[in-house]
């Protein structure tokens, strides 16, 4: 198995200015902040808003990130779209700047693609890139995408590009799945989309999580990671998942853009860009609220 | 009510040349045919492939129909897309260049969004592209798209932009839904997603179709639409619904560029973009001997 990313990486959410602009200066302040916490940066996934932005807004932000100095390394950007073309310039743009990896969804417009078809696109998608740097981690997420990877095309294509396609992420909720996955593809660079289960997984193989709450509590998160194997690990594994659970009663986005509004004391980071619409005020405080009844802070 | 535009219109299935680029000189030749049999051109619907090109790819075609000499105001090209930025910069130019309309899709990654936040998509995307030129038609198509638009976001948008909000594409493939708009919003320009009811539907207020099987049936189609009324407006409704029934057996948009490919024997027209995939060599046959059986043939 080529080598793959490893350790814990947040799907970093993107801050929009009063205008909706991705605002780069507040991103790389965040990205410094995870990258300090040793969380790598899963930019461009669904809690990144990455599909709300075009492919020209998502290149202008990969060179900011790694103009500011932020390590291309331990960044995987979503790259995924329904347009081969988009996706294909996108995934380019990555591996030329020497991105760690690419997460990339399958075109979910097309809901009923059929493996062949899928095969065809990341085919094309690999051939056309034709770039030795890009690493590709399938973004599996049918309960979002309404199409996921069937057993027999992640052999496929593990099998057609065993250099390239290095990984998934599995947000599909369904912990068997993900317990599938690491029996199938023994060291192959498997995700699991969130951290609820980590130090399980961890200990089954997997090789890190790339998990929407690492943008509010990654060192906790990246703590429970490096001891998976400790004897208190059950106990860190129910902290976190207490702080996830408070974010989970609520629309996650807004959620953690709404705290990381509050615990700046910037109300610019609590925008989204529409169709995403703002947490309310009411849902605010008592997301707050049930936060410092479990202790938990987020770094400012 | 503001004028709508009218008539019959097909989603305009896309040729891709061997290198699955964009074959202007095919798609011109096609939409030639269509409009010489009084059929607008829906460009970039769902049976275009439209979710498959990037938004350049997108505006080059526009302008390459237009340098063409094909009428601007019998063009609804499809200008949705997940990310506001790519609808603003696609509608804004479709206004710019005059066409009749932009049908246009909601966000479909985020099959969850609200009410809420589906009209501040569209609110910024008529306010960010500030043409009058502009003429919406809101792309119904849940069991595609994942999501669609409630009763009460139609109601919010004609009251919020009447000049500009002026019709719908109903793909939902449920009659009773239809009727319900034709019965909620009379004198709006209200399109069935297909041809299977057209005749009773504009007996109901229904101002035309935009329907897939308009690349292959276009002459019936539009004459059934203007002898709705005609004492034999059910033989003809039924004729047309042989040759839909026809193709609807197979994958629509490979089974219409198989047949379009035979016809003008050119085997380019075969080609679709990953994920779709073309229609295999025995279906083919199966399909020709279809049409065959029920005389059916298609203007090369």
């Amino acid at each position: 198995m080529p080598k793959h990313m490893t350790g814990v990486l947040a799907p970093v959410v993107t801050p929009f200015d009063d205008d909706l602009k991705p605002d780069v200066q507040r991103l790389v302040a965040h990205s410094r902040s995870l990258i300090a916490q040793d969380c790598g940066l899963a930019i461009f996934g669904t809690n990144s808003e990455g599909n709300s932005m075009s492919v020209a807004e998502k290149i202008d932000i990969v060179d900011a990130l790694l103009d500011a100095g932020l390590p291309a390394e331990r960044m995987m950007p979503g790259t995924g779209a329904c347009a081969l073309t988009d996706a294909v310039t996108l995934s380019a743009h990555v591996a030329k700047r020497g991105c760690g990896g690419a997460l990339c969804l399958p075109p979910f417009y097309y809901t009923n693609a059929t493996d062949d078809g899928l095969f065809a696109f990341f085919s094309e998608l690999i051939q056309r890139v034709g770039d030795d740097r890009l690493k590709l981690y399938l973004y599996h997420i049918p309960p979002v995408a309404g199409i996921g990877f069937s057993m027999e095309l992640y052999e496929r294509l593990i099998s057609a590009y065993p250099e390239t396609v290095v990984g998934t992420k599995d947000s599909s909720g369904d912990n068997a799945h993900i317990q599938l996955l690491l029996d199938t593809f023994p060291g192959w660079g498997i995700f699991p989309g969130n951290e609820t289960n980590l130090a399980a997984f961890v200990r089954a193989g997997a090789v890190g999580t790339i998990s929407a709450t690492c943008n509010v509590n990654a060192a906790a998160i990246v703590d429970l990671y490096r001891n998976a194997d400790a004897p208190d690990a059950d106990a860190r594994q129910a902290a976190v998942n207490r702080v996830r659970g408070a974010f989970a009663k609520y629309p996650m986005i807004a959620a953690m853009k709404a705290i990381i509004a509050d615990r700046n004391d910037d109300p610019v980071w609590r925008n989204l860009r529409p169709p995403l619409t703002p947490l309310g005020a009411e849902d605010t405080a008592a997301l707050k609220a049930a936060l410092d009844e479990i202790g938990h802070t987020v770094p400012a």
